[in-house]
Protein backbone atom coordinates (compact mmCIF):
# COMPACT_ATOMS: atom_id res chain seq x y z
CA UNK A 1 0.00 0.00 0.00
CA UNK A 2 1.55 3.54 -0.78
CA UNK A 3 1.07 6.70 1.04
CA UNK A 4 -1.51 7.94 2.87
CA UNK A 5 -4.20 10.33 0.58
CA UNK A 6 -7.12 12.85 2.32
CA UNK A 7 -9.74 13.18 0.01
CA UNK A 8 -11.91 16.24 1.62
CA UNK A 9 -15.31 17.06 0.71
CA UNK A 10 -16.69 20.45 1.59
CA UNK A 11 -20.50 21.47 0.80
CA UNK A 12 -22.03 25.06 0.14
CA UNK A 13 -22.32 26.45 3.39
CA UNK A 14 -18.59 27.02 3.67
CA UNK A 15 -18.55 28.30 -0.05
CA UNK A 16 -21.57 30.71 0.30
CA UNK A 17 -19.25 32.38 3.58
CA UNK A 18 -15.98 34.37 2.31
CA UNK A 19 -14.69 34.50 5.37
CA UNK A 20 -15.22 31.00 6.67
CA UNK A 21 -13.74 29.76 3.37
CA UNK A 22 -10.56 31.72 3.57
CA UNK A 23 -10.55 29.94 7.24
CA UNK A 24 -11.21 26.68 6.08
CA UNK A 25 -8.79 26.41 3.34
CA UNK A 26 -5.88 27.52 5.45
CA UNK A 27 -6.53 24.51 7.73
CA UNK A 28 -7.03 23.00 4.63
CA UNK A 29 -3.56 23.77 3.16
CA UNK A 30 -1.66 22.98 6.16
CA UNK A 31 -2.58 19.36 6.31
CA UNK A 32 0.55 17.27 5.55
CA UNK A 33 0.60 14.82 2.76
CA UNK A 34 -1.26 14.03 -0.49
CA UNK A 35 -4.79 15.27 -0.90
CA UNK A 36 -7.84 16.28 -2.67
CA UNK A 37 -10.10 18.96 -2.79
CA UNK A 38 -13.97 18.55 -3.83
CA UNK A 39 -16.50 20.92 -3.43
CA UNK A 40 -20.06 21.94 -3.92
CA UNK A 41 -21.65 24.72 -5.38
CA UNK A 42 -23.26 26.74 -2.80
CA UNK A 43 -26.11 28.98 -3.33
CA UNK A 44 -24.54 31.22 -5.78
CA UNK A 45 -25.62 29.19 -8.92
CA UNK A 46 -29.36 29.56 -8.01
CA UNK A 47 -28.73 33.35 -7.37
CA UNK A 48 -27.13 34.18 -10.89
CA UNK A 49 -29.36 31.54 -12.63
CA UNK A 50 -32.29 33.40 -11.37
CA UNK A 51 -30.50 36.51 -12.18
CA UNK A 52 -29.93 35.46 -15.56
CA UNK A 53 -33.96 35.11 -15.56
CA UNK A 54 -33.30 31.08 -15.46
CA UNK A 55 -35.67 29.19 -13.16
CA UNK A 56 -33.99 26.80 -10.93
CA UNK A 57 -36.38 23.68 -11.08
CA UNK A 58 -36.20 20.82 -8.46
CA UNK A 59 -37.39 17.57 -8.17
CA UNK A 60 -37.66 15.76 -5.04
CA UNK A 61 -34.94 17.71 -3.81
CA UNK A 62 -32.90 17.97 -6.73
CA UNK A 63 -31.90 20.21 -9.30
CA UNK A 64 -33.14 19.47 -12.93
CA UNK A 65 -29.96 20.56 -15.24
CA UNK A 66 -31.90 21.69 -18.16
CA UNK A 67 -28.71 22.85 -20.93
CA UNK A 68 -29.17 26.83 -19.29
CA UNK A 69 -28.68 25.74 -16.03
CA UNK A 70 -25.96 23.31 -16.61
CA UNK A 71 -24.12 26.52 -18.29
CA UNK A 72 -24.64 28.41 -14.97
CA UNK A 73 -23.46 25.85 -13.41
CA UNK A 74 -20.29 24.70 -15.32
CA UNK A 75 -19.51 28.95 -15.11
CA UNK A 76 -20.17 29.09 -11.53
CA UNK A 77 -18.40 25.65 -10.12
CA UNK A 78 -15.90 25.48 -12.34
CA UNK A 79 -15.06 28.96 -13.09
CA UNK A 80 -15.79 31.33 -10.42
CA UNK A 81 -15.67 28.61 -7.09
CA UNK A 82 -13.28 26.70 -8.02
CA UNK A 83 -10.37 29.43 -9.69
CA UNK A 84 -11.24 31.41 -6.10
CA UNK A 85 -10.38 28.45 -3.98
CA UNK A 86 -7.46 27.54 -6.24
CA UNK A 87 -5.71 31.11 -6.05
CA UNK A 88 -6.69 30.90 -2.48
CA UNK A 89 -5.24 27.77 -1.60
CA UNK A 90 -1.74 29.34 -3.64
CA UNK A 91 -1.72 32.22 -1.40
CA UNK A 92 -1.69 29.57 1.35
CA UNK A 93 1.23 27.61 -0.27
CA UNK A 94 -0.88 24.77 -1.69
CA UNK A 95 0.03 23.73 -5.09
CA UNK A 96 -3.79 23.75 -6.23
CA UNK A 97 -5.11 22.25 -9.96
CA UNK A 98 -8.56 23.24 -10.31
CA UNK A 99 -10.33 20.07 -11.89
CA UNK A 100 -13.94 19.20 -13.73
CA UNK A 101 -14.08 16.31 -14.76
CA UNK A 102 -13.29 16.32 -18.00
CA UNK A 103 -9.92 17.80 -17.34
CA UNK A 104 -7.56 15.30 -17.61
CA UNK A 105 -10.36 12.86 -18.72
CA UNK A 106 -10.32 12.26 -14.46
CA UNK A 107 -13.96 11.84 -14.17
CA UNK A 108 -16.67 10.44 -17.03
CA UNK A 109 -20.21 9.90 -16.25
CA UNK A 110 -22.91 9.05 -17.96
CA UNK A 111 -26.30 11.01 -18.13
CA UNK A 112 -28.61 10.00 -15.88
CA UNK A 113 -31.51 7.23 -17.72
CA UNK A 114 -34.71 9.08 -17.52
CA UNK A 115 -37.22 6.88 -15.43
CA UNK A 116 -39.89 8.59 -14.08
CA UNK A 117 -37.80 11.79 -14.24
CA UNK A 118 -35.82 13.90 -16.46
CA UNK A 119 -33.13 15.24 -14.62
CA UNK A 120 -31.68 16.56 -17.51
CA UNK A 121 -27.84 16.91 -18.09
CA UNK A 122 -26.98 15.07 -14.78
CA UNK A 123 -23.99 12.80 -14.51
CA UNK A 124 -24.40 9.59 -12.70
CA UNK A 125 -20.80 7.64 -11.68
CA UNK A 126 -19.77 4.23 -12.46
CA UNK A 127 -17.16 1.90 -10.72
CA UNK A 128 -15.25 2.44 -13.82
CA UNK A 129 -15.46 6.62 -13.90
CA UNK A 130 -12.98 7.71 -12.33
CA UNK A 131 -9.24 7.82 -14.04
CA UNK A 132 -6.68 6.92 -11.13
CA UNK A 133 -4.05 7.02 -13.43
CA UNK A 134 -4.37 10.41 -14.12
CA UNK A 135 -4.94 11.51 -11.04
CA UNK A 136 -2.40 9.90 -9.88
CA UNK A 137 0.05 11.83 -12.44
CA UNK A 138 -1.32 15.41 -10.91
CA UNK A 139 -0.70 13.70 -7.02
CA UNK A 140 2.44 12.38 -7.77
CA UNK A 141 3.72 15.96 -9.58
CA UNK A 142 3.10 17.65 -6.15
CA UNK A 143 0.06 19.00 -7.08
CA UNK A 144 -3.50 19.46 -5.18
CA UNK A 145 -6.41 18.84 -6.86
CA UNK A 146 -9.52 20.19 -6.48
CA UNK A 147 -12.53 19.29 -7.87
CA UNK A 148 -16.12 20.84 -9.05
CA UNK A 149 -18.56 18.83 -9.53
CA UNK A 150 -18.87 19.09 -12.79
CA UNK A 151 -18.41 15.92 -14.77
CA UNK A 152 -18.22 14.86 -18.98
CA UNK A 153 -19.50 11.87 -21.07
CA UNK A 154 -16.73 11.51 -22.78
CA UNK A 155 -18.25 12.53 -25.95
CA UNK A 156 -18.20 16.35 -25.41
CA UNK A 157 -20.60 17.24 -23.30
CA UNK A 158 -20.69 18.34 -19.55
CA UNK A 159 -22.52 16.89 -17.25
CA UNK A 160 -23.82 17.74 -13.42
CA UNK A 161 -22.74 15.50 -10.37
CA UNK A 162 -23.16 15.30 -7.34
CA UNK A 163 -20.41 16.61 -5.19
CA UNK A 164 -20.86 13.62 -1.74
CA UNK A 165 -20.93 11.23 -4.83
CA UNK A 166 -17.37 12.11 -6.44
CA UNK A 167 -15.58 12.62 -3.70
CA UNK A 168 -16.67 8.72 -2.77
CA UNK A 169 -15.82 7.64 -6.10
CA UNK A 170 -12.58 9.05 -5.81
CA UNK A 171 -11.67 7.22 -2.28
CA UNK A 172 -12.79 4.34 -3.79
CA UNK A 173 -11.02 4.56 -7.49
CA UNK A 174 -7.66 5.76 -5.45
CA UNK A 175 -7.92 2.98 -2.38
CA UNK A 176 -6.04 0.63 -5.07
CA UNK A 177 -3.13 2.83 -5.31
CA UNK A 178 -3.35 4.80 -1.65
CA UNK A 179 -4.37 4.34 1.79
CA UNK A 180 -7.29 6.64 1.44
CA UNK A 181 -9.62 8.41 4.20
CA UNK A 182 -12.42 10.50 3.26
CA UNK A 183 -13.78 13.53 4.89
CA UNK A 184 -16.99 14.91 4.90
CA UNK A 185 -16.88 18.61 6.19
CA UNK A 186 -20.50 20.10 6.68
CA UNK A 187 -21.87 22.37 9.47
CA UNK A 188 -21.93 19.89 12.21
CA UNK A 189 -19.38 18.58 14.51
CA UNK A 190 -19.68 15.13 13.33
CA UNK A 191 -22.62 12.94 14.15
CA UNK A 192 -24.93 13.35 16.80
CA UNK A 193 -25.94 11.53 19.82
CA UNK A 194 -28.54 14.03 20.87
CA UNK A 195 -29.19 16.53 17.94
CA UNK A 196 -29.91 19.62 20.08
CA UNK A 197 -26.40 19.33 22.25
CA UNK A 198 -23.68 19.93 19.64
CA UNK A 199 -20.47 18.33 22.08
CA UNK A 200 -22.37 14.90 21.91
CA UNK A 201 -20.12 14.03 18.88
CA UNK A 202 -20.36 9.70 18.40
CA UNK A 203 -16.44 9.82 18.08
CA UNK A 204 -16.94 6.53 16.29
CA UNK A 205 -19.11 4.25 14.93
CA UNK A 206 -18.88 1.16 13.13
CA UNK A 207 -20.48 -0.68 10.07
CA UNK A 208 -22.15 -3.23 12.51
CA UNK A 209 -23.98 -0.60 14.68
CA UNK A 210 -25.14 2.05 11.73
CA UNK A 211 -28.45 -0.26 11.57
CA UNK A 212 -28.97 0.00 15.41
CA UNK A 213 -28.29 3.86 15.32
CA UNK A 214 -30.76 4.11 12.54
CA UNK A 215 -33.41 2.23 13.98
CA UNK A 216 -33.32 4.41 17.62
CA UNK A 217 -33.24 7.46 14.98
CA UNK A 218 -29.95 9.02 16.02
CA UNK A 219 -28.86 8.97 12.77
CA UNK A 220 -31.95 10.19 10.32
CA UNK A 221 -33.19 12.09 7.47
CA UNK A 222 -30.01 13.54 5.68
CA UNK A 223 -27.40 11.96 7.43
CA UNK A 224 -28.69 8.49 6.62
CA UNK A 225 -28.10 8.97 2.39
CA UNK A 226 -24.53 10.12 3.55
CA UNK A 227 -23.47 7.53 5.84
CA UNK A 228 -24.96 4.79 3.50
CA UNK A 229 -22.33 6.64 0.90
CA UNK A 230 -19.93 6.44 3.82
CA UNK A 231 -20.18 2.92 5.01
CA UNK A 232 -19.98 1.87 1.16
CA UNK A 233 -16.61 3.62 0.35
CA UNK A 234 -15.35 1.52 3.65
CA UNK A 235 -16.68 -1.62 2.21
CA UNK A 236 -14.75 -0.68 -1.37
CA UNK A 237 -11.28 -0.32 0.20
CA UNK A 238 -11.13 3.28 1.94
CA UNK A 239 -9.74 3.29 4.92
CA UNK A 240 -11.74 5.65 7.28
CA UNK A 241 -14.37 8.08 6.38
CA UNK A 242 -14.74 11.16 8.48
CA UNK A 243 -17.68 13.44 9.12
CA UNK A 244 -17.44 16.52 11.07
CA UNK A 245 -17.28 20.63 11.07
CA UNK A 246 -15.08 22.20 8.25
CA UNK A 247 -13.84 25.02 10.90
CA UNK A 248 -12.74 22.06 12.69
CA UNK A 249 -10.29 20.52 10.01
CA UNK A 250 -7.50 21.33 12.04
CA UNK A 251 -8.31 18.56 14.86
CA UNK A 252 -7.92 16.37 11.91
CA UNK A 253 -4.92 15.20 12.23
CA UNK A 254 -4.52 15.49 15.72
CA UNK A 255 -7.04 12.61 15.30
CA UNK A 256 -9.82 14.24 17.16
CA UNK A 257 -12.03 15.60 14.74
CA UNK A 258 -15.49 14.38 14.34
CA UNK A 259 -17.12 11.47 13.47
CA UNK A 260 -14.67 8.25 12.39
CA UNK A 261 -16.79 5.59 10.48
CA UNK A 262 -15.07 1.79 10.58
CA UNK A 263 -15.59 -1.74 9.23
CA UNK A 264 -15.46 -2.55 12.36
CA UNK B 1 17.05 21.57 -27.68
CA UNK B 2 14.04 19.37 -26.98
CA UNK B 3 11.34 18.51 -29.02
CA UNK B 4 9.03 20.45 -30.59
CA UNK B 5 6.35 22.65 -28.92
CA UNK B 6 3.34 23.95 -30.49
CA UNK B 7 1.12 27.06 -29.11
CA UNK B 8 -1.65 27.71 -30.50
CA UNK B 9 -3.87 30.91 -29.42
CA UNK B 10 -7.77 31.56 -31.00
CA UNK B 11 -9.52 34.35 -30.92
CA UNK B 12 -13.52 35.09 -29.48
CA UNK B 13 -14.57 34.78 -33.40
CA UNK B 14 -14.14 31.27 -33.23
CA UNK B 15 -14.93 30.61 -29.85
CA UNK B 16 -18.72 32.35 -30.10
CA UNK B 17 -19.38 30.13 -33.17
CA UNK B 18 -19.92 26.31 -31.93
CA UNK B 19 -20.06 24.64 -35.29
CA UNK B 20 -16.33 26.53 -35.98
CA UNK B 21 -15.44 25.70 -32.70
CA UNK B 22 -15.27 22.47 -33.03
CA UNK B 23 -14.27 21.94 -36.16
CA UNK B 24 -11.22 24.22 -35.34
CA UNK B 25 -10.76 21.90 -31.90
CA UNK B 26 -10.89 18.57 -34.27
CA UNK B 27 -8.38 20.13 -36.07
CA UNK B 28 -5.82 20.85 -33.13
CA UNK B 29 -6.81 17.67 -31.46
CA UNK B 30 -5.29 15.65 -34.75
CA UNK B 31 -1.86 18.25 -34.77
CA UNK B 32 1.01 16.09 -33.77
CA UNK B 33 3.40 16.37 -30.76
CA UNK B 34 3.09 18.58 -27.72
CA UNK B 35 1.02 21.38 -27.92
CA UNK B 36 -1.24 24.54 -25.79
CA UNK B 37 -4.22 26.10 -26.32
CA UNK B 38 -5.04 29.91 -25.37
CA UNK B 39 -8.09 31.08 -25.64
CA UNK B 40 -9.46 34.36 -25.67
CA UNK B 41 -13.24 34.85 -24.19
CA UNK B 42 -15.92 35.89 -26.92
CA UNK B 43 -18.97 38.17 -26.75
CA UNK B 44 -20.47 35.79 -24.12
CA UNK B 45 -18.33 37.37 -21.69
CA UNK B 46 -20.20 40.62 -22.68
CA UNK B 47 -23.39 39.45 -22.77
CA UNK B 48 -23.50 37.68 -19.39
CA UNK B 49 -22.65 40.81 -17.96
CA UNK B 50 -24.99 42.44 -19.64
CA UNK B 51 -28.05 40.73 -18.77
CA UNK B 52 -26.59 40.10 -14.79
CA UNK B 53 -27.02 44.18 -15.17
CA UNK B 54 -23.09 44.79 -14.99
CA UNK B 55 -22.01 47.56 -17.26
CA UNK B 56 -18.91 46.58 -19.47
CA UNK B 57 -16.53 49.53 -19.03
CA UNK B 58 -13.80 50.24 -21.78
CA UNK B 59 -11.16 52.50 -21.88
CA UNK B 60 -9.37 53.44 -24.96
CA UNK B 61 -10.51 50.10 -26.54
CA UNK B 62 -9.44 47.82 -23.15
CA UNK B 63 -12.00 46.76 -20.88
CA UNK B 64 -11.72 48.07 -17.18
CA UNK B 65 -12.55 45.11 -15.14
CA UNK B 66 -13.96 45.69 -11.41
CA UNK B 67 -15.01 43.19 -8.77
CA UNK B 68 -18.21 42.05 -10.91
CA UNK B 69 -16.63 41.77 -14.19
CA UNK B 70 -14.00 39.41 -12.63
CA UNK B 71 -16.64 37.28 -11.23
CA UNK B 72 -17.91 37.42 -14.79
CA UNK B 73 -14.93 36.87 -17.25
CA UNK B 74 -14.13 34.03 -13.99
CA UNK B 75 -17.13 32.42 -14.92
CA UNK B 76 -17.31 32.78 -18.78
CA UNK B 77 -13.86 32.30 -19.66
CA UNK B 78 -12.64 29.92 -16.90
CA UNK B 79 -15.50 28.32 -16.56
CA UNK B 80 -17.88 27.49 -19.60
CA UNK B 81 -15.47 28.38 -22.50
CA UNK B 82 -12.56 26.49 -20.81
CA UNK B 83 -14.35 23.48 -19.93
CA UNK B 84 -16.83 23.43 -23.16
CA UNK B 85 -13.29 23.30 -25.02
CA UNK B 86 -11.91 20.56 -22.91
CA UNK B 87 -14.64 18.39 -23.48
CA UNK B 88 -14.82 19.18 -27.22
CA UNK B 89 -10.77 18.17 -26.99
CA UNK B 90 -11.51 15.20 -24.86
CA UNK B 91 -14.14 13.76 -27.84
CA UNK B 92 -11.23 13.87 -29.97
CA UNK B 93 -8.72 11.52 -27.85
CA UNK B 94 -6.45 14.76 -27.20
CA UNK B 95 -6.08 14.31 -23.26
CA UNK B 96 -6.67 18.76 -22.36
CA UNK B 97 -6.22 20.08 -19.46
CA UNK B 98 -7.63 23.60 -18.62
CA UNK B 99 -6.07 25.83 -16.53
CA UNK B 100 -6.24 29.74 -15.34
CA UNK B 101 -3.03 31.02 -14.50
CA UNK B 102 -3.75 29.74 -10.70
CA UNK B 103 -3.97 26.39 -11.48
CA UNK B 104 -0.33 24.60 -10.92
CA UNK B 105 0.77 28.37 -10.19
CA UNK B 106 1.56 28.50 -13.97
CA UNK B 107 1.19 32.50 -15.09
CA UNK B 108 1.42 34.47 -11.90
CA UNK B 109 0.66 38.38 -12.81
CA UNK B 110 0.62 41.63 -11.20
CA UNK B 111 -2.23 44.06 -11.15
CA UNK B 112 -1.49 46.73 -13.98
CA UNK B 113 -0.22 49.90 -11.58
CA UNK B 114 -1.92 52.50 -11.90
CA UNK B 115 -0.91 55.30 -14.13
CA UNK B 116 -3.81 57.73 -16.12
CA UNK B 117 -6.08 54.70 -16.00
CA UNK B 118 -6.96 52.57 -13.60
CA UNK B 119 -7.93 49.36 -15.35
CA UNK B 120 -8.95 47.34 -12.30
CA UNK B 121 -8.02 43.81 -11.78
CA UNK B 122 -5.94 43.01 -14.95
CA UNK B 123 -2.69 41.24 -14.71
CA UNK B 124 0.55 42.80 -16.24
CA UNK B 125 2.82 39.76 -17.48
CA UNK B 126 6.20 39.76 -16.11
CA UNK B 127 8.97 38.43 -17.01
CA UNK B 128 9.17 35.60 -14.55
CA UNK B 129 5.49 35.25 -14.41
CA UNK B 130 5.52 31.73 -16.59
CA UNK B 131 6.25 28.55 -14.12
CA UNK B 132 7.54 26.66 -17.25
CA UNK B 133 8.49 23.67 -14.66
CA UNK B 134 5.03 23.41 -13.50
CA UNK B 135 3.74 23.37 -17.46
CA UNK B 136 6.23 21.10 -18.35
CA UNK B 137 5.45 18.46 -15.88
CA UNK B 138 1.51 19.11 -17.95
CA UNK B 139 3.22 17.96 -21.15
CA UNK B 140 5.25 15.76 -19.63
CA UNK B 141 2.53 13.63 -18.39
CA UNK B 142 1.02 13.82 -21.83
CA UNK B 143 -1.22 16.33 -20.99
CA UNK B 144 -2.52 19.14 -23.70
CA UNK B 145 -2.74 22.69 -21.36
CA UNK B 146 -5.66 24.36 -21.96
CA UNK B 147 -5.50 28.03 -20.81
CA UNK B 148 -8.13 30.21 -20.03
CA UNK B 149 -7.05 34.26 -19.58
CA UNK B 150 -7.07 34.57 -16.27
CA UNK B 151 -3.96 34.69 -13.88
CA UNK B 152 -3.92 35.33 -10.46
CA UNK B 153 -1.20 37.34 -8.10
CA UNK B 154 -0.20 35.11 -6.08
CA UNK B 155 -1.91 36.72 -2.37
CA UNK B 156 -5.47 34.80 -3.62
CA UNK B 157 -6.43 37.68 -6.15
CA UNK B 158 -7.36 36.59 -9.82
CA UNK B 159 -6.67 38.78 -12.72
CA UNK B 160 -8.14 39.54 -15.90
CA UNK B 161 -5.09 39.02 -18.49
CA UNK B 162 -4.92 39.81 -22.41
CA UNK B 163 -4.95 36.28 -24.01
CA UNK B 164 -1.97 36.95 -26.66
CA UNK B 165 -0.24 38.47 -24.01
CA UNK B 166 -0.24 35.17 -22.28
CA UNK B 167 0.55 32.79 -25.32
CA UNK B 168 3.54 35.38 -26.25
CA UNK B 169 4.69 34.87 -22.54
CA UNK B 170 4.21 31.26 -22.45
CA UNK B 171 6.30 30.58 -25.92
CA UNK B 172 9.19 33.14 -24.62
CA UNK B 173 9.50 30.81 -21.22
CA UNK B 174 8.74 27.45 -22.87
CA UNK B 175 11.44 28.11 -25.46
CA UNK B 176 13.89 27.27 -22.88
CA UNK B 177 13.10 23.81 -22.81
CA UNK B 178 11.25 23.35 -26.11
CA UNK B 179 11.57 24.13 -29.83
CA UNK B 180 8.54 26.51 -29.21
CA UNK B 181 6.64 27.87 -32.25
CA UNK B 182 3.83 30.34 -31.87
CA UNK B 183 0.29 30.24 -33.81
CA UNK B 184 -2.31 33.36 -33.64
CA UNK B 185 -5.07 31.98 -35.45
CA UNK B 186 -7.74 34.90 -36.31
CA UNK B 187 -10.35 35.54 -38.90
CA UNK B 188 -8.02 36.28 -41.90
CA UNK B 189 -5.69 34.08 -43.62
CA UNK B 190 -2.69 35.66 -42.89
CA UNK B 191 -0.79 39.11 -43.07
CA UNK B 192 -2.25 40.02 -46.76
CA UNK B 193 -0.70 42.07 -49.64
CA UNK B 194 -3.87 43.18 -50.37
CA UNK B 195 -6.66 43.63 -47.23
CA UNK B 196 -9.25 43.18 -50.10
CA UNK B 197 -7.83 39.79 -51.60
CA UNK B 198 -8.05 36.72 -49.07
CA UNK B 199 -5.29 34.95 -51.19
CA UNK B 200 -2.62 37.54 -51.15
CA UNK B 201 -0.90 36.40 -48.17
CA UNK B 202 2.78 37.27 -47.49
CA UNK B 203 4.00 33.51 -46.54
CA UNK B 204 7.15 34.82 -44.65
CA UNK B 205 8.13 38.16 -42.96
CA UNK B 206 11.39 38.59 -41.68
CA UNK B 207 11.63 40.83 -38.66
CA UNK B 208 13.87 43.42 -40.66
CA UNK B 209 11.23 43.37 -43.07
CA UNK B 210 8.67 44.79 -40.62
CA UNK B 211 9.19 48.25 -40.61
CA UNK B 212 8.99 48.23 -44.16
CA UNK B 213 5.77 46.54 -44.04
CA UNK B 214 4.39 49.59 -41.57
CA UNK B 215 5.88 52.02 -43.51
CA UNK B 216 4.37 51.23 -46.50
CA UNK B 217 1.30 50.61 -44.51
CA UNK B 218 0.86 46.81 -45.49
CA UNK B 219 0.66 46.04 -41.78
CA UNK B 220 -1.59 48.87 -39.78
CA UNK B 221 -4.11 49.04 -37.19
CA UNK B 222 -4.57 46.16 -35.02
CA UNK B 223 -1.89 43.91 -36.66
CA UNK B 224 0.77 46.24 -36.07
CA UNK B 225 0.54 45.17 -31.80
CA UNK B 226 0.06 41.82 -33.34
CA UNK B 227 3.01 41.69 -35.38
CA UNK B 228 5.15 43.55 -32.34
CA UNK B 229 4.00 40.85 -30.17
CA UNK B 230 5.20 38.06 -32.31
CA UNK B 231 8.62 39.91 -33.04
CA UNK B 232 9.09 40.16 -29.73
CA UNK B 233 8.63 36.27 -29.00
CA UNK B 234 10.79 35.32 -31.60
CA UNK B 235 13.61 37.67 -30.43
CA UNK B 236 13.40 36.20 -26.47
CA UNK B 237 13.85 32.50 -28.61
CA UNK B 238 11.05 31.52 -29.77
CA UNK B 239 11.22 29.13 -33.14
CA UNK B 240 8.67 30.82 -35.58
CA UNK B 241 5.68 32.72 -35.15
CA UNK B 242 2.39 31.91 -37.32
CA UNK B 243 -0.15 33.94 -37.98
CA UNK B 244 -3.88 32.53 -39.95
CA UNK B 245 -6.92 31.30 -40.32
CA UNK B 246 -8.44 29.66 -37.32
CA UNK B 247 -10.14 27.33 -40.06
CA UNK B 248 -6.92 26.71 -42.00
CA UNK B 249 -5.19 24.60 -39.11
CA UNK B 250 -5.00 21.82 -41.05
CA UNK B 251 -2.61 22.72 -43.17
CA UNK B 252 -0.09 24.38 -40.57
CA UNK B 253 1.76 21.08 -40.25
CA UNK B 254 1.83 20.51 -44.22
CA UNK B 255 3.78 23.75 -43.72
CA UNK B 256 0.80 26.01 -45.62
CA UNK B 257 0.13 27.75 -42.85
CA UNK B 258 -0.91 31.80 -42.70
CA UNK B 259 2.50 33.96 -42.85
CA UNK B 260 5.14 32.81 -41.01
CA UNK B 261 7.38 35.67 -39.28
CA UNK B 262 10.76 34.30 -38.75
CA UNK B 263 13.87 36.51 -37.20
CA UNK B 264 16.08 36.53 -40.69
Amino acid sequence: MGSVLNIIKIGGNVIDNAEQLEQFLEMFAALQGKKILVHGGGKIATRVASDLGIEAKMVDGRRVTDEAMLDVVTMVYAGLTNKKIVSLLQKFDCDALGLSGADGNAIKAVKRPVKEVDYGLVGDILVDSVNALSIKKFLEAGFTPVFSAITHNGLGQLLNTNADTIASALAVSLSKIYETRLIYCFEKNGVLRDVEDPTSVIRIIKAGEFQELKSSRTIYEGMIPKLENAFHAIGKGVKNVYIGNALNLHLYQQGEFGTCLVSK
